[in-house]
């Protein structure tokens, strides 16, 4: 990767707006230029049984829960006057209800149900008569006996709350509802914002990122430019230390640094890729490049030295955010689901901007990663942090109880802060919006899924394709052209920068092309175009100033990364014992990929585990050493994604080398 | 080291009580009787040096701190009806001073100082004024508007407060002052908590551990079995869930398992290690086996599986918790200074209990490596956490201002959770009385230092020893026989478990000895005895098991380990660009220590840091790669107690081997 330019090459022309395609983000500028749920479909395969599983069951899942813990109920009694002595949940539960309905809203957009569309408006009723005749809207805040408006930027969560507020908006906006009136109440709450926080007003920042990302999206959406600039105004005022020290730093809320001055994402992981996007879509519509430049290389070092294999971003569990630079622990890995769903906003819109394929590899890995392997197969229970290494086999969570911890528990169905589960769903309902988008040349394909893509270029001219893959168990991807632009066109497909090597076939006619992307040109209607990635089963390194996993191997296998679990050793062993052969290629067999190792047995512990290094070999219990004979046994992975699926284990990504 | 066998051979015999002659713990019964300040003098060296500083500047620091942070004046604010509104501080802010009179004591009883005294009697009136009627003493609960006395014994700390009231009484009750108004107040708490707290009473324990140790101390002190009794009633009840469910779970405060179940310490660090200070003592005196071998055990196992190599321990900062078996990242080593305070209790019991060296090799690890490293050389400042690996140069603390953070500065005058100091002032005041033991068979020295040891066997045969030491720097150890006892009798000298090999000298025969102890019996009045150990400054390496050290040595001499920092390395590199020779043994020379390395040129931190493991000879910047010349460099390290004495740098114990 070289540094990042300037953006070059803005598309000069756009598609009139367009407030029925579905798209969840479009700048009014960029390299390339969004689609949206109307544009492209995933039919089949591992993303659409996801959605499926969101639809039918998550999304019932969340709004039992939220009901059930009473934070929905707290709308009605600040419409009743009854709070705050019946309020539950803690300060930021409202963002739980806006999620949903985001989410409802963008499955509403998919595909109609009446018996969704009544729930999503029951809800939205509760929502707007909770809502204060000047358009601020909080259960937690500002009614006698609350904390008055605003009093508690640092922890309150009211801005943010009402971001999620917005971004549901304008996900309901943007799906052929502008005038719904969640809109409505969106649009209440984003005047108030604006007059309340403006060039003269309070000249605050909220704790955690959310408003500026939101702001500037509805601001689009509306055609509303004054949005826009309060979204700026927010961008510009935080890293001034405005809010208070903290036992953690000013860095917990990225107000240590102004944002075009940092040089990486540090503290929350959650709120610093939220501002970072919000940042990006700031510079994108204020034609602030310098801005924007600066997002971006604060991305890179992000990728390069704060990210784990998994896309997976946060080592810290007590301020859930970033550590140093390849301060990379996986047996400490916090890696919340929402950070990474937060990077896949970032990397989304920086794609946008930018054009760049590497944004998509990484929307690609958070995905398969991190955001796939929150929920369990039945959509009812979800990991918030996702380590990459379980030592000891996690408890079963309760499904019935919500969970108090973030970690330490398998899959649980609901967390006393239960950011995740609405978070995942409102992604996976418009994860269709990620996978292609069009620029004056053409149609880019940037995430494979058996599909439809119909959609205009920026000319006008209608472009249909289908796309047959069994992705990501197969590496094949299948790009037929149903119709094709009248005008010259090409069709760029990515390249993952994990397939060293792959073969483009266009009407038959191959040729290997390397990682990056590549532009098939002049297609016609009937064309069939096909890429074959590599996905031999790959052991990968870390680079060495990771500490933690110094002397570890990884299998990669196409986008996913494998994992070891106990419940596939032999005999009770442990994920520990194992020591990985690493000059033996992993190999795959009937879909199953296994890696040769030894198992070694440790010695009981109770011995100081710090020994002279001379004498390690005869005290130390290694592989190898006389007395515990090295048996070579060959082990199945599975793919980190699915893990835990089998009961309590322990587990480990990155595994020792022989 | 074998499994703990139940305690043998206890002393019959024991000295009549003594309130003169400073021994802070007294069992009534094990395998060694302790020694105290007026029988163990340390008179210079290492320690030495450190007791002056304490008594000439610690305490007044503190003294000075706890006044102007109005912890102090939380006492007259509580006698003048003054509370809740003007009090200051957290909840257990009243233990700071209780801490702070007991290391006044201490240091009283070394050395009398009508100035120090005056300081003392005018502190503990204070104090004594805010006690209620009833003996129940908290300038945090109890009072209108305050909570209700032992409404929150999750965080309240009311128990472990009076706790170090108590352990401050023992202090006082112990040199000479039985009947002094501290004694008395102390007195009157414990009577209140056996009230409350008893048989029939509140069966509620304390969420810190605390109160079981002064219990029982008080009880031997005051010779009153009623406060034992208590003790043993707290260390039964916790286990059991009494406690609310928390975060973290109820392992934080030892309230998941029964003590005497349990088979490692875990959850947070201090806590863990006072309550199992409490359960030894309450074992012994309960005559207990049960008991004091499953601490024993838990013991082995906390040292040979969750403690770092400097004897630290904790490594989840969020709940300053021990993490599972083998959790020992030196980057994010929380090890507090308390924790290790604790730790020295346990194991000091446990060899008073047993009389096994291992546990004064561990008292000895912890003195030199965590609680010599908290303080700065003028005693006005302190490391609340000791990590082992500065990433990032840390920041220079302001003198005037208490410290938010227990992390990422340099040592800081006071903090706004501030029980370190303290702590390390009534260690280092009551040192002495952890140096020797007798038996029914003669003298045990644990700790070596330049002194004194003036003190009668069991029997009541005196004996008088003479050390002299350069020790640590040097590992030769000089004890001359002024006064032998007249009947048969031995010298025992521990031999530590890092000189693989020592020489013995008696009157001029010498003989090697192995590590363990050493008795030398028989010795008559002008005799000498010479211990010389090996000081060899060697590489140690962790087991495998550890992974976040895997690949890395570190290096230690005699019971120092030392570390490198980045302010010894040449042309502004980090410690992260070294890589050791580990076949070249660290070398010694003129006192200053050094191994062999190179420094190796880390590419720009933009690239995706896993690569395939084929590619990452070529892609991965190690050294020796194509184009990366490996200069080798010899590089100092300095003693990691030293460390951030010059300034802040980055520092690693664990060097990776090249």
């Amino acid at each position: 990767m070289t540094p990042t330019a300037p953006p070059r090459g803005r598309s000069s022309s756009r598609p009139a707006p367009d407030v029925t395609t579905g798209r969840p983000v479009v700048p009014s500028s960029g390299r390339l230029a969004p689609l949206g749920l109307a544009e492209v479909r995933i039919t089949d395969g591992f993303w659409a049984r996801r959605q499926e599983t969101n639809r039918t069951a998550t999304l019932a899942h969340i709004e039992h829960w939220l009901d059930r813990e009473g934070w929905l109920a707290n709308f009605d009694a600040a419409a009743q006057g009854g709070l705050p002595a019946s309020r539950r949940g803690r300060e930021f539960s409202d963002s739980e209800i806006y999620k949903l309905l985001e989410a409802m809203s963008w499955e509403l957009g998919r595909s109609p149900d009446a018996e969704l569309e009544a729930r999503f408006h029951a809800i939205v009723r509760r929502v707007a008569n909770a809502q204060e005749p000047d358009g601020y809207l909080s259960t937690m805040f500002g009614r006698p006996g609350q904390g008055a408006r605003y009093s508690d930027l640092e922890w309150g969560h009211e801005l943010y709350c009402q971001g999620h507020l917005m971004q549901a908006a304008v996900a309901r906006a943007r799906t052929g509802h502008a005038d719904d009136l969640l809109v409505q109440v969106a649009r209440r709450s984003a005047d108030h914002v604006c007059e309340t926080f403006g060039p003269d007003g309070n000249q605050g920042v909220c704790g955690h990122a959310e408003i500026e990302v939101a702001l500037v999206e509805l601001g689009r959406a509306l055609d509303e430019p004054r949005y826009v600039r309060q979204a700026a105004l927010f961008v510009e005022r935080r890293g001034h230390g405005t809010l208070a020290d903290i036992e953690w730093g000013r860095s917990y809320y990225q107000d240590d640094v102004p944002v075009r001055d940092a040089t990486v994402f540090r503290g929350h992981a959650v709120r610093a890729n939220y501002l970072a996007a919000g940042a990006v879509d700031v510079g994108v519509e204020q034609h602030d490049d310098d801005l924007l430049v600066a997002v971006a290389r604060q991305w890179e070092r992000t990728t390069a030295a704060r990210t784990y294999i998994t896309g997976g971003q946060g080592s810290h569990h007590q301020d859930e955010a970033f550590g140093e630079d390849f301060v990379l622990p996986p047996d400490r890995a916090y890696s919340e689901t929402c950070a990474s769903i937060g990077s896949v906003m970032v990397a989304w819109r920086l794609l946008l901007a930018e054009g760049e394929p590497r944004y998509a590899d990484a929307i690609e890995r958070a995905l398969f990663n991190v955001v796939a392997t929150s929920p369990a197969p039945d959509g009812h229970a979800f990991y918030y942090a996702n380590t990459l290494h379980q030592r000891v086999p996690g408890e079963t969570a309760s499904p019935d109880v919500a969970s108090r911890r973030a970690e330490s528990s398998l899959r649980a169905p609901w967390f006393e802060v239960s950011c995740c589960p609405p978070n995942v769903a409102r992604t996976f309902a418009s994860l269709a919006a990620y996978v292609a988008t069009v620029d004056d040349g053409g149609v880019q394909v940037h995430q494979y899924a058996t599909g439809e893509i119909r959609a205009s270029l920026p000319s006008g001219a209608p472009v249909h394709l289908d796309v047959l893959t069994g992705y990501p168990v197969d590496g094949r991807v299948r790009v037929r052209i149903v119709e094709a632009p009248s005008d010259r066109w090409a069709l760029t497909l990515r390249v993952p920068s994990w397939s060293p090597t792959a073969v483009l076939s266009v009407d038959g006619r191959e040729r290997r092309v390397p990682a990056g992307s590549v532009a098939v040109p002049d297609l016609r209607s009937g064309s069939v175009v096909e890429l074959e990635l590599d996905m031999t089963p790959r052991f990968v390194q870390p680079d060495d100033r990771i500490d933690a996993i110094r002397g570890c191997v990884a299998v990669q296998r196409g986008p996913e990364v494998l994992c070891l679990e106990s419940v596939d050793l032999p005999g009770g062993r442990d994920v520990a014992d194992l020591r990985v052969d690493a000059s033996v290629p992993p190999r795959e067999e009937d879909g199953r990929v296994t890696v040769r190792g030894v198992v070694v047995d440790h010695p009981a512990r109770d011995a100081w585990p710090y020994v002279p290094a001379d004498d390690a070999g005869r005290t130390n219990g290694r592989a190898g050493t006389a007395g515990t004979p090295a048996v070579e046994i060959d082990v199945p992975l599975v793919r980190y994604h699915d893990w835990a699926n089998r009961g309590p284990s322990t587990m480990r990504i990155w595994m020792p080398v022989r």
